[in-house]
Order: C-alpha cells, then structure tokens, then sequence
C-alpha cells in the first residue's frame, strides 16, 4: 500500500512542480506594477483597485466614474533643479536673444542668458512671469506647440543627461496603465502649462490632450489678413491651476470629482482634499521625495514642490505616502 | 434542354428573392442615420466618415484625432420659445420667490415671477444677467447639479408639452451614435452653462461631464466649518463659450483641432471656421431651421439662434446645410 502511494506520490510529483513553476512565472509576468516593492504602498493600490472594480461588491465603482487624477511635476516627472517648463522658458530665451538686442542690459533677461541661477532668484517671481511672458505669448499656439515639441527632441537634463521627457517615472508609468487597464480614466492635473503638457502628455504617459488639466493664459481668437483663423497666446494669466484653483479645475474641465487622486506637494492638497470628501471609496496619494542618490530628496524646506501642510494632513489621515527610497525599485524608465 | 435549365431556375428562384428580402432588411436595419432622409446631406455625413476611416485611404484620420463638436442649443436639442437654460432660471426664480419678498416690486424679478415676456423683454440684458446671477451662485456646484437635474425631472415644455430633454434631435442622436461607432469622440461645446448641461448630456447624449465645454461662472474651492471642502458658484462670468470664444474654448478644454463641426447659428461661426481651417479631410455643419410645423423655422431675424453670416459662409464655402424640413424624416424622438 506504501509503495503504491510512493509510485503514485512519485509519478506525479514533477507535475505540480512544473506547475507551480508555471504559475509563479505567469505571475511575475502579470505583476502590473512591477517597479513597485511588494509592502503597504502598493497593496493599498492594488487593494483599493480590486475593491471598486469588483462588481456587485460594496465599493463598486461605475467605469465613467473611475476617474483618476495626478499632478504632473514631481509627480509624474521629476521638478529639480527647477520645473521642466522654466527650463524650456529659460532656452528659449536664449533662443530669441539675438532678436532682443535690449535683453542683454536687462534683468531678468540678462542673468537667463548668463545661465546665472543666482541673478535669476534676485529677479524673484516678478522676474519669472516676464520670462514665461515673453516665451509663451506673441504666439500661436500652433507655434508654441511646434516649439514645446522641438526643445522636447533636443534638450537634456543637466544632471541625468537625457531629454525631460525620460524623466518621468517608471512607477507612475505602470500605476498609469494599470489604473486604465481597469477602466479608470487618468488625468492630469498640473500647475504646469496646459499647452506644454499636451505637446507630449499623450506620447509620454498615455494622456490625450483633452485629458490634461492645467494653467493658462489668454488666448484671442483672430482672422488674419489671408482669413486664415488664429488663436494667439496673450501675455495674461487666465487660470492658475494650483492649490485651491486643483479643485476648481477639476470642475471645471473634467466635472466629475475623481475617485483616486495622486500629488507630491502642498499644491495638491485642496485636490487630495476634494477627492477624499466624495462618498464611497477614495485613493489619496503622495510621492514623498526621499531618494537622493536616484532622484532627490526634498520636502518641507523646499522652493520647488514644498510638501509640509499636505504630508501632515496625509499623515494624519492614513492617504498612501510613498517612499520613493524604499517603496519604488525603480526610479527613472531605463536608458533607450 | 430547356425543360431542366426551367427546373433549375424554378428550383432555386425562390432562394434569390428570400436572399434579397433578408439583405434588403439587413441594409434597412443597418442604416445607421434612419431619421436622415437619403439625399445630398445624408451623403456628405455618411461620405465623410467612410474617407476618414478608411485605412490607407489619403484622408485616414487616426481614431484619436476623431475630434467631432457640437453646439447644443438649437443644434441637438430646441431652443424656443427660449432657450431652455433660461426656462430653468425663469422656473428657478419662482421657486425662491418666498424667499425673496422685495422682488414682487422689483425688476426684472417681477416680470420673471409674473411670467411676462414683455417686461423681461424690457429688463433687457442686464435683467437677463441678473436673473442667471440669481439663480446660478451663492450655491455650492453640488447643490446646484440637484437643482438642474430636479427640473429636468419634472419641468414640461409649453408647446409641445414634453420634457426639455426630449425635445432633442432624433436626427443628431443618429448621427452622435454614428460617429462613435466610427470611432470618433464626440464633445458639445455650448454657449450654454456647462454646469447646467453635465447634468443631463451623458443620459441623454451619450456624452460624458469631461466631453462638455461651455459658458462658466467663476467657482470658488472653500473649507466649511465642518473642514469639508466645497466648491461654490459666485455671481461672476468666467468664461463665454460663444462666437470667437468657442474656438478658444477648444483649445483649452480638448487642445485638438475637431475635424467634424455641427453649428445652427451665427454664434457658432468661428468653431466652423477653426474647424475648416485645419489640414485634411474637414466637415462643417449647419442646422437651418425651417420646419415651423414640426418645430420651428427662424434664421436671420431671430433673436435666439440666429443664423446670418454663417449661412452666408456656409453656403459659399460648401459646407453642409441641414433643410430640417426636407432633410430630417423625424425631428423629436417618439414619445415614451
């Protein structure tokens, strides 16, 4: 009786070996959020994610109301030294200096040629807003985009040396897909310029225009001489879409309140605020920039994407803070 | 000879007919424009989206740049006696009439309380201005969604005694349903409150709250004393989505060019003119409206929907002009 249990137990046992081989194998492959380290961080993900897709379950949540918003700066993509978007302001200033003989005598303008951090910080936020003026007005935006598209080819970061847009994360890369890849409709909502994201929102992360969020400026709708129409950027700030005015933009262009929202910084807090008092389940999450070997580290002191008051409010009701240092494998896509 | 090829034919004669008739009821149920009478402009809609969707074919638009728009008021749904926004408002103003003893003796309050069109008529535009004030802030966007979907509910059109929400374009939903199935995306953009137009698009429309652009009040994001976050309506225009304003309001809420305009008014001149002017394959649309028995016929001396210059352009520019009268086999959808 013994032997026979023995064949039996002896015939069969490289099957189940073979087969769990197989299942562990088909479940790495399938692990959507890979460059995630298995802990709390990504099992509340994962958890939440099951929880409103499970139909007939108690957090169910309709596909159109999967609506999944993420600030783009620091979030999405790294925002040192400075953000993305002044770098491209500050090339292009050079870019155009030949044509404005004047800028040479002329702060903010004569320390953004001299590539002189320090004459810029003294020109403060007023220097600041006349150089996004003077780049992103005057325009079409036809241009501006043709603009935004050729920096994005060329330009690279100073300390990685790669183009910004390999800057992004691969981690949210992977959340992006697998929220999708469960009906969720993702959005950005950044600070940044709605016209500079699209240009490569769509390419980059998987973001259709109309699905990016973002500040503004006037634009005038004009007939030129041939009757051709233009849109022409205005030197004029229509809509700041930070802090407080997150909220209103997602009312605004989107008009659903999102069921899972991610930020990095005090700039996301009224968005994470607004998106944690809608009823039924809710996702609130907050990169922690933790990393400086790979990335950076920075929070509460910081110019660029100070995170004090939201951490604190994140902290204190138990949203998901990710510590870049320990819950991301990976930081930044491989080289190509 | 003769006596078998009669054989043969009686044999299978019966099958061609049956194989017609079943083919004949396939291409009738097929058609997917059926309240479209066959004709020129049913042919230019159905012409254009085979060209745009025929892979290889020299005007292949890839189904993410399938950008068709909208206007809404006189285009999918009515827009007389008045628009229908302002039948809310007029309704609304009753209802908070007890609450606001002083407007029994003022204007434009009055006239709107006592339902007399000719003292509206007289408050003018300013009136009109502060009859939507009135109704449309010091509320929160939540409140006021519960609002508009209340009327929506119980509030009967006076001519023909039907709620506002069916007094849509058979015809256009035919046509929206179309050109989803083609793998277009389909947006309104409205001079209409896009608050007041989310409620209903969707169930209505098949066209979700992120797919509606339109006219805005500025929205302000507030903390209770709760600590729960509101957004609240203040009594202050934002945004016209209107004239040369609806192709700034592409721009900033999709950030595509459409390739597929449908107007019926002047206001919507310029969103056809921007639609025109972009490369490839382009429709543009006109809804003109000449069917008084049916519904109502007005262009060039209306005071709602009025339907000048852009018919002007659109005739001498070839666009399609929709002949509700001989173009539309229905106009409403039957009611339930």
């Amino acid at each position: 009786m013994a032997e026979r249990i023995v064949r039996f137990l002896k015939g069969w046992s490289v099957v189940p070996l073979l087969l769990l081989i197989l299942i562990c194998a088909a479940q790495a492959q399938s692990d959507p959020l890979p460059s995630w380290k298995d802990g709390q961080v990504k099992s509340a993900i994962t958890d939440f994610v099951e929880r409103v897709t499970t139909e007939g379950g108690a957090d169910f949540v309709k596909p159109e109301e999967r609506i999944a918003v993420f600030d783009n700066d620091g979030t999405l993509w790294a925002e040192q030294p400075v953000y993305f978007q002044l770098a491209f302001a500050l090339d292009r200033i050079k870019a155009m200096a030949p044509d404005h003989p004047e800028w040479k005598t002329t702060e903010p303008f004569k320390s953004a040629i001299a590539g002189d951090p320090k004459g810029l910080a003294a020109a403060g936020e007023k220097g600041l807003v006349e150089i996004v003026a003077a780049t992103h007005s005057g325009i079409t935006t036809t241009e501006f985009s043709k603009l935004v598209a050729g920096w994005v080819e060329t330009a690279r970061h100073p300390r990685f040396d790669r183009p910004y847009t390999e800057l992004v994360y691969q981690p949210m890369l992977e959340l992006l897909g697998y929220l999708r890849d469960n009906g969720f409709k993702t959005f950005i909502v950044s600070g940044g310029g709605v016209e500079f994201m699209r240009v490569f929102a769509e390419r980059v992360y998987g973001i259709p225009p109309e699905q990016v969020v973002g500040s503004s400026g006037i634009v005038k709708f004009e007939l030129g001489p041939d009757g051709k129409p233009a849109l022409v950027k205005e030197p004029k700030v229509e809509f700041v879409d930070d802090g407080p005015g997150k909220p209103v933009g997602i009312n605004r262009f989107i008009g659903r309140r999102p069921i899972f929202a991610f930020g990095n910084s005090d700039g996301d807090q009224q968005m994470l605020e607004w998106t944690a008092a809608g009823d039924g389940a809710r996702f609130m999450g907050i990169v922690h920039h933790t990393d400086a070997d790979r990335e950076w580290a920075y929070d509460r002191q910081s110019h660029i994407g100070k995170l004090d008051k939201a951490l604190d409010e994140g902290m204190a009701k138990g949203w998901t803070i990710v510590d870049m240092k320990s819950d991301w494998l990976n930081v930044f896509p491989a080289a190509k």
